[in-house]
């Protein structure tokens, strides 16, 4: 299996470039400038305006007509909260000036790890999520333009995801270089839409035919399904944290940089989130299965013309890249996380590229699956959604009044209010969201949650248990050389064979010949053969019976552990063909990584692999 | 990922049975009395009359019901041709008294092992093509009486195939005494069914209401449409070579035994065959998507009770060990012509209960894809069938006139013209069934075959290459012990490192000690500790810039290779870490098994692996 992966190392350098060295991690070109950060760490929250007024609205289209205008105080309820937890950010900033999000936050204000695992695992879960609903979305965005890709959205979305996982590979510094401007498209195109809307209303009324009356009360609506398109609008919320996991990826001076940064994505967000779902009021925009909301805005205005493949298209790329995003969050927390030994420790390493391959490339393999059950719909994941970042959130905000009652500092109690109030705020969204979604699939997110966070908890007791178990004081304990019995499995006299045996004997003079023959025709064969080829050492032969190596072996060995030697101090060599064609492969070495795997796994002999590199 | 493999003995144990020896596969009771085995050697062609003539039928659908009389003329021209077949294969265990199908005619006959390679590859696709339509079929068979199963049809069947694997790892001996008798059942059943129908007809006439006017020409009807719904039809006649394959199952002696069930099964086909199409005649059964035709007749003479319950269930088992006597086969087949290099070795292994367990894992795979792929579809999967079986047919006849014309012996000009009309026969329904089928399948097969043929070459081309570049004089070529330059690879000071030292010390007290950091810090404080525990042995350390162990010690190996001995005569030392659970190997040996492959591949280093046995 690895030598597939190994062998594509020609195709691995051009498809994610020549490797890196560790220390360009902290050159100047992987630092960004504010403004070309805000594209790409903000697509992950103003790419959401493109699903979150809408994924509201799904909720009441059972209504009709005289539902649409609750998309208002909807909205103007995101925003407020969207401004609370910005707020409630720069906080945090200002508490960890080297940045960190809820993890951080939680590990270093609470004393046991659950509260940080909590939000660790919420945020990673999160982050798979985005990706899916991203570019899911993305996908329903193109196929409103162009309804003969419906059918294969899964299949694109997936391909997207492979997409994302190159480009990632390739690093952060180059994507940023290459993904800033589209973003600014895109929000110069919401712009657009609301300048034209409003333009369009000073001529034709701010009140239109087709604008349902304010304020009316729909038959049918309850508490409960206001609360629930509340929740899903509050997936437009998300991808608020990306800034704040993200400050050491700013130039210097980077806490005042970020802050900049919240602020200005604060308010763009704010102004296009009320522009837009004004607009879809006024204009009575209904939610329809085959066109998004924004689609049929754009359509409305701007016909069919190029102004409208532009807008549909900057949404399908600033979609990608709020997955783009969250690609760079899920492997830093990862690693963080990772690297306080919660998670297995591949996820430290990073790729030739500098970015941490094994969690992007686990990122993907999640968000795929998730396409993949979901058949790419953005409303049957929406459910999923927002539960883990508001938990995130409150846990974070929870550490940060922690922090500032220990700590003080200037303007404390300023700070500590702030961070209360948002506590409370993002607590009653939690609870909301879990509680109207449950049923619709936030179950899966509250069972996936504590699974994690087991997980976790047996990573790090098992690193502990093992550390503690391969501790050896340098004084006292030294190695000590010892007596070896050397044994070589041989498959008949061929070049392989006498490279192995050359090797065997080179280590050790009494090396002894092992061959396990089937039928006693082959034994005797075999024996005729050593003999011919002037026994250059000792040939035991073993009858398998159950035309199994394994077993005849596995009986030898157990027999020399008695008579001769501990099993530790047995150490079996054998011959590997390594192939110049990877397919090659199907065709040799099956019982030798068979044998290879077994012996390691159920006895304590040391086993040396001698490659015959073939040379056809 | 072998250890998850070899780790899951004890599961294996439980649901695959104890291992046999190699002796028992000779012992009596493997070996089949022919009463016995006529039922499973049969189940694979008796079965198709479950759909075979529906299948027929479905062509001419939409022609209406004055079509329906074609079923006669159909049926009777594969009766024909399934008497034809019969005594064509009779003459090939005549030939072979040891059994072979159309692979080991071929391969006997003709001197290039195109026509054998043709042979085989035909068959083993039509075994996979079997699998899937059989069990597909069976699902059929049960959702036409509980309609509430068919949104889960390619699971179910999925599932089907997961069961034969698990009987069939578990041997062939078992399978035969569990299996025999629902085939009687069905047997019965169909007889019943048969008998039932005349006893209707004694009494309501030969002629009823129901029945369509025989003779009277359907509008639209061309030679086309009958050709289509004959090539149909005989997918009902695959599965005949499973007999004169497996003569070697049966008991002494063995050519009798094979003749006479290959008689018995014939006369009960025919019989069952034209029965079975007569009384669709007369009861004017029309295809229906949602109910086989078996199902609609068996409900108009029994209703739904008991007798129509016994009569669907014994379909789908039937069915079922159609596909399971078809892995016999597969794996059967598989293995000879991999023995004759045409096939990677491995599918010559025989697994711990003396089933060829790769054959038969490979087929499964197969045909899962396929059923998934067709979504258990029986008719979509029909067009794909019998060019296969009736390619080999028409090639192991060739083969058998080559025979009979050079050996000559007693009547061989009889047997000669029965071939040779055989060839003729065949030939033609091979070139209808590629040619009416093409468009809707049969090209899938017929691009498929080229491929698997090149592959057989190509993998027998690849053995005869490296048999000769292993071949030594062993005369002349003796082992030659040499120097070696021994390098333990070492993370740090614990118990794995201090295991490893020790063993490296007792090959080679010159063994140098190997460590490669990312940083200068890491370096110096491993110098540090190296100092602290007494200097073992030499210690190098080297500077990992990419953060990759591969790239320095790459380069490192390359100097030793210049400055000081063949690469082929340096020895790495390192440990793994063997854990107790699986899933704690995820956690572990992400670096070590990425640098066995690594060096394995690309280096001519040898590689010695020293387990460490985590306690926990």
């Amino acid at each position: 299996m690895w030598y597939a992966v190994v062998n594509f190392s020609t195709f691995k350098r051009v498809v994610i470039g020549r490797p890196m060295r560790s220390r360009e991690l902290n050159e100047k070109h992987n630092k960004l400038f504010w403004m070309i950060a805000l594209p790409i760490l903000s697509a992950d929250l103003y790419s959401s305006v493109a699903y979150g007024p809408e994924a509201g609205l799904t909720e009441l289209a059972h209504l009709g007509r005289s539902a649409l205008w609750i998309v208002l105080p909807i909205t103007g309820a995101s925003v407020i909260l969207l401004f609370i937890l910005i707020l409630s950010y720069i906080m945090g900033i200002i508490a960890y000036p080297s940045g960190g999000g809820a993890y951080s936050i939680a590990k270093d204000n609470f004393k046991k790890p659950w509260a940080s695992l909590v939000a660790s695992s919420s945020l990673l879960v999160d982050y798979v999520l985005t990706v899916a609903v991203s570019v899911s979305a993305g996908i329903q965005a193109v196929a409103s333009a162009y309804p003969v890709i419906k059918p294969y959205s899964s299949s694109l979305a997936i391909c997207c995801v492979l997409l994302l996982v190159i480009v990632n590979l390739r690093g952060v510094a180059e994507s940023a270089t290459i993904f800033a401007w589209p973003t600014f498209v895109f929000m110069a195109c919401m712009i657009l839409i609301i300048c034209t809307g409003f333009i369009d209303e000073l001529s034709h009324g701010f009140v239109q035919p087709s604008t349902p009356t304010f304020g009316e009360i729909p038959g049918g609506i309850t508490i409960l399904l206001i609360l629930k398109a509340f929740s899903s609008a509050c997936s437009a919320l998300t991808g608020i944290e990306t800034i704040s996991n993200a400050v050491p990826v700013f130039r210097e001076p980077r806490q005042r940089s970020a802050i900049k940064t919240y602020i200005a994505l604060g308010s763009v967000t704010a102004v296009t989130l009320i522009g837009y779902a004004y607009h879809l009021y006024v204009r009575g925009v209904e939610v329809r299965e085959d066109k998004t909301m924004l689609s049929q805005l754009a359509e409305q205005y701007f016909g069919h013309g190029i102004v409208y493949q532009i807008i549909i298209w900057s949404t399908f790329i600033v979609l990608i890249l709020a997955a783009n995003s969250t690609f760079t969050g899920f492997s830093q927390l990862s690693a963080i996380v990772a690297s306080d030994s919660f998670l297995p420790r591949a996820f430290t390493n990073r790729g030739d590229r500098l970015g941490y391959s094994n969690g992007i490339m686990f990122l993907a393999g999640a968000a795929a699956l998730l396409i993949a059950l979901f058949q790419a719909q953005t409303n049957s994941l929406i459910p999923l959604y927002a539960i883990g970042v508001f938990l995130s959130f409150t846990i974070a905000q929870v550490g940060l009044c922690k922090r500032w009652l220990k700590v003080k500092g200037r303007m404390w109690k300023l700070k500590l209010a702030i961070n209360l109030f948002g506590f409370i705020v993002t607590a009653v969204v939690t609870v909301v969201v879990a509680f109207t979604k449950f049923l619709e699939g936030a179950w899966i997110v509250l069972v996936i949650l504590p699974i994690m966070i087991s997980f976790s908890v047996m990573v790090k007791r098992h690193y502990d248990i093992i550390a503690e178990e391969l501790r050896i004081d340098p004084k006292e304990t030294r190695p000590h050389p010892h007596e070896l019995v050397t044994l070589v499995l041989v498959s008949g006299v061929h070049r392989a064979v006498l490279q192995t045996v050359s090797f065997a004997q080179s280590l050790d003079s009494r090396a002894v010949a092992i061959y396990v023959g089937f039928d006693d025709e082959s034994v005797d064969k075999m024996k005729l053969k050593w003999e011919e080829w002037g026994e250059p050492c000792k040939l035991v032969t073993l009858r398998g019976e159950f035309r199994s190596i394994l077993a005849p072996l596995s009986r030898y060995i157990d027999r020399l552990e008695i008579t001769e030697c501990e099993q530790s101090n047995i150490h079996i060599i054998m011959p590997q063909f390594v192939t110049k064609k990877w397919w090659h492969n199907l065709l040799h070495n099956q019982s030798a990584l068979l044998i290879r795997a077994w012996f390691l796994r159920n006895k304590d002999v040391v086993i040396t692999t001698v490659p015959y590199h073939l040379q056809k």
